[in-house]
């Protein structure tokens, strides 16, 4: 990943906001807080982790496709988004 | 969709089968089948619509962003598919 | 599924907009719209097959889980939504 | 949630090793990974998300809705899951 070092940044910083839910989960667990509870913890990280995700492959799509060195890279960086998109959408 | 013709012919039978099974569903309601059965066919329909997606979006990626007329067309596919992620991915 | 003859006839009819929602990447497909459209009418169709799958569920839960016959049947309802949920988080 | 001593330490351990799947991707970003190995990472930690989101529906749908302490526990715990259910099924 050849990002700006901004966006590296930005990226990292909503890793770790994602290590912080989780932990939040640890604690709602160890504590026995109401299974509902542990759900909606659980669905807002994978709100989180999908957003983080959608804003890689944002990068990905316009700095290894749009601008893509040469004709090889670009076509290796469309099978990696291909193959990542099977697994999401199946 | 620029697709070849045999590539179009594979889509929309594509389309068709997926309109067969929802006629089973269709039919599964009316003579009141088992719900566990009627969610397993909604199941089997989501995959092979994921399936259909997949497909179209491939071939997007390979004709449109890979193969496109030019960078202005390039940065238009490349819109449209981070577009769609985003209603997959959130 | 024992539903009554109001919420049959709901979901029936919310099958069969989602043929005419089919009907209409069909014709994309035929007349060769551009592929962001088609991916756009795909994404529509899964919004309102989950919609449908929702709504079964929901009926299920209340009917065959809340309002079951007995524990055994109330058994048999838990493993079948189980069963399906894993189809759709994984 | 009421869970076992032993079903609460394997939930536990499980949220752990989602906190080092985590890690794994702030290396990954830091030391500038590719795009493709990062979305490959956070495509197994939707899956590893994903499969700890079904055990505690799992749990939750025996312990609070087939083992229910009385009816008004029982149609609270579904409510909850059908609550749940539509933020993943949408």
């Amino acid at each position: 990943m050849s990002h700006t070092t901004h966006q590296k940044k930005k990226l990292i910083a909503r890793v770790s906001r994602l290590k912080g839910q989780l932990e939040a989960v640890e604690r709602a667990l160890e504590i026995e807080r109401p299974c509902g509870e542990i759900l909606q913890l659980l669905a807002s990280i994978r709100g989180a982790l999908n957003g983080l995700t959608g804003e890689v492959l944002d990068d990905h799509l316009h700095e290894h496709v749009l601008h893509a060195a040469d004709e090889k890279a670009r076509a290796e960086a469309v099978e990696e988004i291909s193959e990542v998109l099977r697994t999401y959408i199946r």
